[in-house]
């Protein structure tokens, strides 16, 4: 029927995404078992899929959400720190500097529907960067940049970013002690901006961005760019630099050991 | 008598001010019906009014509020954007900036007394520029850059005005959607600092400059100035930028048209 | 026995500091009758005793309180700005700052236990520079940059620390206006993180400290210099000038003058 030929999906691997042409609003469901881990793979299907809306001009908003149950994302797959060569590192690394670049630097109505146990870090960050982010309401969620807990410092990018939706004190605290705030904590923090039972998730997500597209496009575009620019170019200018921090730091001995015991740990608790 | 000769008022078509000498407090009331929009008139006296009371040793303080009734100020005077030569918009853009360079940039304390049904952009901008901002407690009443929703982008210096009053999450979102925040919920943001019952305006105004006059002025001006310079600085380096960046925006077709409309519909509401 | 041979104490004159070995956790108490001024001795003595901990490795963070009762410290202690030598407040005001940029800048955790009638200036700073502040809780205790009381500016650099922790729009009120905030609004605003019964003060620094700690320091110093380096390296980078600004500002006949009559009115409290 003609609704269902307003609809168009494309699949890769890792991530899904569904463009309802009739309202302009893509889906972007992250789909890689069991957590969500942002691999190299996952990051680069992220960023092929979100070109690909940006250039559609019958999408003008992207609702974030899961594939899986009770889980966001895991954050960065550490697999992909652990024993790799420098070559791989910054590959890695570059995909997901990409990632936020083109998240957080995006033209369109970007929402966050959070629902999961936890949201560490890369997954964290990618609701920071969105234009808005619910959560679903429950005392065994939560949400954070926890870098601090596996030894690994955020990098100042997402510190900025962090800064920018939590105010500097709350960031400083939270960075440092790399704290998941449950989600109640989290809403009044602000880190998330709206909290609804679960089973309405999506739904206040698409209401919500109903809300934003009642705008028009250019001069929220615009709003949108004056606002996050100066720690986007921040990125843009220290790109190479990032990198090499990244590494120098991921490969030092007690970094690489605190990721491989984290990663044992993780496996046990499966 | 000795009370009346206290008071020295000077009037133009559009601004009227009085200042009582004996608390060195004066109060600036927009009075340029219907809705006091900021013309290029009323721009100007606004301008040549500050700089007499900045410039006047008696003057401490300057209270900031409407002598028409529901209405604080419906923002820039689209007219003088519609249809006009770029000799005309340079010398409004200049006038806008002037005022908010002035005004931002006082030596003297200044507070907000806000009764309005909507106090939109132009006109919030005068309320956020201000050290105090005191609104009348009704449901009725509202505040906000509402920009967005006419197409238009709030310029830079808009943006960090804004940011400095309520932070960036919340200024992010509000200049995108160009919301206009009923009176409890923009106390609860900060872009108020205080509600009162509408008959207590403008004295709960008086009682709170007193407070803010109970300080040392030089220590106070240095203050202020330490935190808004670099604001200030921002715009006063970028000026000529700002005024091609409007020009350029405003003679757009889509935004002329855009504007028309509005004015349209504002006529209908009448 | 073992637990008295883990715990090492070294003493000056005006600053008692306490290293329990077992714990990694040092306490700084302010001993300087009769209000803990910070006098050029103390501030001495308070650099010295800190750059001990931040070299001593059994040290990893710091509770700063008072040895006195009812009192945190006064402030900057204003003997040392009335009647002196150029010299004299050179020598002066460079202790001042190197006491914050150690402070701000130190890679170990510091908590602020703070129980005071009144915490103002100087003594509001060492708070602010802390990573948490807890306060007793009582409607007689108050905190707060009250430099404006006395007609003075706070120098840009108590500016940042307290807009870091407390956002724009209360730092320009408050700083202009010199508040003291008592203990409830101080937590309201952000100023201090948490109150407690009076009593349960330092367990509960020590409990917060605990928190800290079970953190890796390496990541966590990383992210405590990221967050606050841009603000330290603003001082040092304008350390000359701003001795040059406080010396000029401090020795006008005017401020002296006020610095004269506070000190008659603090003596006439006694």
């Amino acid at each position: 029927g003609l609704l269902l030929a307003q609809r168009r999906a494309f699949s890769n691997n890792k991530v899904l995404v569904e463009l309802d042409q009739s309202s302009g609003v893509a889906t972007m469901k992250l789909k890689s078992p069991p957590v969500n881990s942002l691999s190299l793979e996952l990051l680069t299907e992220f960023c092929i899929s979100l070109e690909k809306l940006e250039n559609d001009r019958a999408c003008r908003g992207v609702i974030f959400t899961s594939a899986l149950p009770k889980v966001f994302s895991s954050g960065l797959d550490i697999t992909e720190m652990c024993g790799k060569s420098t070559e791989h590192l910054t590959e890695f690394w570059r995909a997901v500097q990409e990632m936020w670049l083109r998240l957080y630097g995006s033209s369109m109505v970007t929402v966050a529907a959070v629902n999961a146990i936890s949201s560490p870090a890369g997954g964290c960050l990618i609701a920071l960067s969105c234009d808005y982010r619910i959560m679903a309401e429950s005392p065994k969620y939560s949400i954070g940049l926890n870098e601090a807990q596996l030894g690994i410092v955020a990098p100042f990018w997402f510190k900025d970013t962090f800064v920018n939706v939590v105010g500097h004190r709350i960031a400083e605290r939270s960075l440092q002690l790399g704290l998941l705030h449950p989600a109640t904590e989290a809403h009044k923090l602000g880190l998330v901006d709206e909290l609804v039972p679960e089973e309405k998730l999506l739904d206040r997500a698409a209401a919500v961005m109903a809300q934003w597209l009642a705008l028009p496009d250019h001069a929220r575009q615009l709003t949108k760019s004056m606002m996050r620019k100066a720690v986007l170019d921040r990125l843009a200018a220290h790109r190479e630099e990032d990198i090499q921090r990244f590494i120098s730091f991921t490969t030092k001995d007690s970094i690489q050991k605190s990721l491989r015991m984290y990663m044992e740990m993780l496996k046990k608790k499966k």
